[in-house]
Formats: C-alpha cells, structure tokens, sequence
C-alpha cells in the first residue's frame, strides 16, 4: 500500500524558502507570480492490507516525525 | 489560480533523505515502513485567468529552475 503525505507551512508562517522560489521566478521573467510556498512531499511504501488502520497509523508517524505540528500542516491519501 | 507542482526523484535516482526517514520510522516502532521517498511541494498563486496558458508557463517553470530534470520528474496540478 502506498501512502502519500503532503506537508506545509500554516498559513501566517513565514516561508523564506517560498519567497525565495517567488523572487527566483520573477528574477527569470515569470511576472505573474504572486507569490510560491514551499512544502514536503513524502510518499510511503507500507505492509499490510487495511487502508483505514494504515491511515491512522501514517497520521500517528506525521505527529511523531514528519511534520512539525507548531507550524505545520499536512494531509495524507492512501493509494 | 493556484498551481500545485509535486517534484520527486526519478526512479533509481538514489534518495538518502527518503532512506532516513524510512530509518527513522522503523526506530519509532513503525514496523509496516518498507521504504519512503521524499519530493518537494510547491504552491504558486498566479494572476490570469487562462489556466491552460498558465499550465504551459508553469511546465517552463519547473523546466527552467524548480525542478532539475536530470534527476527528477514533476507533475502539475492547476486549481
């Protein structure tokens, strides 16, 4: 089972690594930009056969490990 | 209009960051972890209205500097 987790910044965090990626853009002629964030994308290869337990258990490794829960988000889909 | 753009390391491209994390899971308990990959997550606000121009502009984007396409493929989600 594959499990595929986005995670960002909340909104209100400041993201340099996204306005970076907005100056970088405009800097190359890109003017319609408004303005880029940047997140992680972490896609997982898991055992067993329960999507509903697997999920609960990817949303249990974002608590713990994947993302930092003061200032980010995330959200997962199973596959 | 939104674009959401997924950068992730081609296939047998080798991903150590995906291996720690993987490594890290396992000693939490997370015995179920066969293997994970780690991608970037990019979200750009664009002005305009013509999401397929945009679309084309965004593919040139990723062309030009948010992804190197030597090792990574990305794929493009407008909204």
């Amino acid at each position: 089972m594959k499990a595929r987790i986005h995670v960002y910044l909340k909104p209100g965090v400041l993201d340099p690594q996204g306005a970076a990626v907005a100056g970088a853009l405009k800097n190359l002629g890109f003017n319609e930009v408004e303005s880029a964030r940047q997140g992680k994308l972490i896609e997982l290869d898991l055992t067993g056969d329960d999507a509903d337990a697997a999920k609960a258990r990817v949303e249990d490794m974002c608590q713990k490990l994947l993302a930092n829960p003061v200032i980010e988000n995330f959200s997962i889909e199973m596959a």
